[in-house]
């Protein structure tokens, strides 16, 4: 079974399209969920030595107050966020990619549908649930 | 300093466009580099329990021979790569994802400039440079 998210429909007879199914395989699902206090939220979290990868799905809509901590990139993998960094307000759809710098005051508005892949610069950012 | 790569341009006055800078911030370079015997690839190397992410940009144009491993899933976060698996023909581009199961064979061509960040479901897929 191959699964796929393509953006751009390729030339016909020149390149097969995917099945259109689940954006992230058995090899993400079967990772540890991440305990992350948002109401409506699917994660799965990668531990590394220093710093944590999450993949993150919303089912549902979900407002992140501000708050700051280590550095946090992240790709955008589905839907749409709206992120307001030090007081700045942009959105971010599938295949952008942002980075927060250490310290840096952010909040969130998040559509259900979204999905993303966050590292964060911290061990313990989040805790297995 | 605040990195992103957007797609898109946000509506004027109602959102800011993130200047454009390097797609892998310091919290990513300082990983340590990946051991991949591809001209031309500079890497950085996310080490997991029993997995490990790779972040992947090809200074130069690359073919990769057929060949099969644990299951490989990726996103595209610039450029694009031409794979075949299983004997089909697929392009992706920033923003689409793949998933290639475990035993499943592939062969890449990669244009220079092509950026991922790829999931390998095996330990020891790559060592530390």
């Amino acid at each position: 079974m191959i699964t796929s998210s393509l953006s751009k429909m390729p030339k016909k007879g020149e390149f097969e399209r995917m099945p259109k199914q689940n954006l992230f395989p058995d090899i993400v699902t079967k990772l540890p969920k991440a305990d992350i206090p948002i109401e409506g939220i699917r994660s799965h979290l990668f531990q590394g030595q220093n710093q944590q990868f999450v993949f993150m799905t919303f089912e549902k809509d979900a407002e992140v107050p501000e708050h700051s901590h280590e550095g946090q990139w992240a790709v955008i993998l589905d839907g749409e966020i709206e992120l307001i960094i030090d007081g700045k307000k942009y959105i971010f759809k599938k295949g952008d990619t942002y980075y927060i710098p250490r310290g840096v005051k952010h909040s969130a508005r998040i559509k259900k549908g979204y999905k993303d892949l966050t590292l964060f610069d911290q061990k313990d950012r989040y805790k297995v649930k």
